[in-house]
């Protein structure tokens, strides 16, 4: 059976009771919902921290943020755009006298918004919505929370983080070269460091498919299995192609340009020879990307065309592209141009060009948290510890208030154990004490950084 | 009748359509969902300012911020702590198999998962959650978005951003003195003067209501009337309690009582003489909390004991406050003791002490807006105008690059019309402009600030 009819991961049509499930349905559980994640302080510090070294780099590029509800009218969530995303929308009822009940109600009479499932099907609302307001090019930033039902598994939430910029309305490559350079320092300035561009445009895979005598309406299903090389290799393609009856010619052929270019850093030539039918400007383009990213990496990471990246949406019309760590040999950014997209959406005749680079915050915090990265500390946190049953009070807040100009102070009940609380404040990252009592103020002293794990940054 | 039945603002029971809604269904409308916002740069520039400003003083105080999911377990929305909000939740459709639809299906059948509508519940059930690794007492702020199916009106939006802290486990009213004076230390850094704090106990309205001989059981809607005193005044709070048919030496005691102190600064001891039953440690401590207060305000802002002031939510349990814009004659932020809703939440035998604190961020931002509140530059905005017919671009990506370590730079095509060009770019905050021609690199050139209004900062 062909395989590319199931989808390739868990969407809401195949959710079941699971034992965490049935676990959650427990009146005294305090879990948040299924798949989804409390953050503790020290998470929450370095989410911000991650988001703030890439925003900054992001604003420096000259992209400005916006912002849209989390929510969007479901019509604009099943446009079709979304893919298998859209299979996985979290759906919110009708409210008052909208909400009719009855045998015959189907879903959609019953529900008239969504949550937000990305951040591209919204940018496009919103430069609708805007048009006259926003200048052409667009160059847009969108830091915010996304939902997907997807099956909880590890690493994949019901809510994250995504980190767009999108410069929409401009054709040339200058684009490209905008986003793919702002990511760039985005990561490095987050202290990346050993990672590798892969680029590829979409009208080659497609040249590819046509000179293979693959039809057309079958390049979408022919991209997506092509997209698993890496997880089931070449011979696993093939398979899996033969197991979807294509024409056996049109299959080998297939496969046999592919095993040439797999692993081998591919010059703009040998695409000219591989595929002699392309449009010159296309390579030309690819050429130029190429050859500027290159200049400005001064070899702290790299750039190689990769005629095997396919990127998993459908939307995609030129130029793609992804960054992968070379450490952790994962995915930590992808993108390209979608000059379709945001068009159909709008129900517009005309093209508008827009091209899109994400920036994969969940992973990227995960690999700094493997890491056991430490944020640079730039504040003392001090603890003012007071006994409440002291008569006077006079100068304890005005004190706090002085020392609250250059550091982290907080004041704290001072307990009968010092010492165990000394242990505490430290855990919570504080690095010094004072002690007040009788009105008298000591100085700050160290107070030794505890070795047990904390919540704390 | 008795108008304290009626809901105080527009629920859902009572949504009907409207214009706006009937425009939204066209299907070309592009807007977000009814009583959404789109943000605009200028908009998301001007929030996160304030934001910032507000978080930098919290995290001086030793708060530590936790982050949520937007989405809870509709049985945490429903505890009744809510309030009316729990009439307004935006409710999240079961999936798969767990969605079975029938004629009898009630919408609790249906639904799973609800929008949070505060930020308070979530916190109980994080603190719950999390209990063990979180330090007592729990100073915690949060920023975050909640939701609330309101009938839209001026100034209320059905997505919008909170901003609280919190103390978890300290029953003593230092936790109060932290609270209030972190927020206005707060609101002195977004740069608010001139400044009330209000305060009152919850315990001196329950005592009031007693001697007036009002049964414990009609105090909440008792106080809900007295809480409508600025808008409809004494008279108008008379007439409404005695449309509730309570005993009229009741209401006319109350009101007696009321009148005496309505617009005058009281004291401590004004206190003790009106309800001379109140518990002393009640009075010490308010007068504690505002002499300290005071101390620290050195006269930016000021500190009154109010006796009419309520707060609308039902679960206060003690000192209740409220910071008020004497020039704007509006409520900026609200708080105080809740210290029966943790242990409630979490259906535990025991009381858990917490005192809150919420800054009006979507009033505070309204306001900056009025005033056209220009957020001090700290960076220029350059753009650089190259020709793509260009064919050398050697060094205009690195000379770019070179000007990003201080200011804001953006490659920008070259149009025909560059006064027209300079134009739009002053709207978008750019003061300096570049051209590269044939390779060569210009100086810098100002760019003259137009004068139209635009969505940028």
């Amino acid at each position: 059976m062909c395989s590319l009819d199931a989808p390739t991961y868990g969407s809401q049509e195949i959710e079941h009771f699971t034992f965490e499930e049935v676990a959650f349905m427990d009146k005294n559980n305090t879990n948040p919902p299924r798949g989804m994640k409390d953050r503790t302080p020290k998470e929450v510090e370095l989410r911000e921290y991650v988001q703030n070294k890439i925003v900054t780099v992001y604003r420096r590029f000259g992209f400005v943020k916006i912002e849209t509800p989390c929510v969007e009218n479901i019509r604009f969530l099943s446009s079709g755009e979304g893919g298998d995303n859209e299979k996985m929308i979290f759906k919110i009822l009708k409210r008052g006298q909208k909400l009719v009940i009855t045998e015959k109600s189907k879903q959609s009479d019953l529900v008239d918004l969504g949550l937000r499932y990305d951040l591209t099907v919204p940018l496009a609302r919103f430069y609708a919505n805007n048009r006259e307001k926003v200048p052409s090019p667009f160059k847009v930033m969108q830091v915010g929370n996304v939902w997907r039902a997807e099956r909880p598994q590890k690493g994949r939430f019901r809510q994250f983080t995504q980190c767009d910029i999108d410069i929409i309305g401009m054709s040339s490559v200058f684009a490209e070269i905008d986003l793919i350079s702002a990511t760039c320092e985005a990561l490095k300035n987050i202290g990346f460091s050993d990672f590798k561009v892969r680029i590829n445009d979409r009208r080659i895979l497609r040249e590819i498919a046509k000179l293979s005598k693959f039809d057309e309406k079958d390049f979408g299903k022919l991209f997506i299995t092509l997209d698993k090389l890496g997880k089931i290799g070449i011979d696993g393609v093939e398979r899996e192609l033969l197991s979807c009856n294509y024409a056996s010619g049109s299959v080998s052929m297939f496969i046999s340009i592919i095993s040439k270019i797999i692993g081998k850093k591919v010059t703009t030539k040998d695409i000219r020879e591989l595929v002699p039918n392309i449009e010159t400007s296309i390579l030309e383009d690819l050429g130029f990307v190429v050859k500027n990213i290159r200049n400005l990496s001064k070899k702290d990471y790299e750039i190689e065309i990769d005629l095997s990246l396919v990127r998993g949406m459908g939307y995609y019309t030129g130029q793609i592209f992804e960054i992968e760590s070379n450490k952790f040999s994962s995915s930590i950014a992808g993108g390209g141009r979608y000059d379709k997209m945001v068009g159909k959406i709008l129900q517009s005749k005309n093209e508008i060009p827009a091209c899109g680079f994400s920036i994969g915050f969940e992973r990227v915090v995960s690999i700094l948290e493997k890491l056991e990265f430490k944020i640079p500390k730039t504040e003392n946190k001090i603890a003012i510890l007071f006994n409440p049953k002291e008569s006077k009070f006079d100068n304890l807040f005005e004190k706090a208030r002085e020392l609250r100009e250059n550091n982290i102070v907080s004041i704290e009940l001072q307990r009968k154990n010092l010492r165990k609380q000394l242990d505490q404040l430290s855990k919570q990252g504080f690095n010094y004490f004072i002690t007040y009592e009788s009105g008298v103020i000591s100085e700050p002293r160290k107070i030794e950084i505890g070795s047990s794990p904390s919540i704390y940054g």
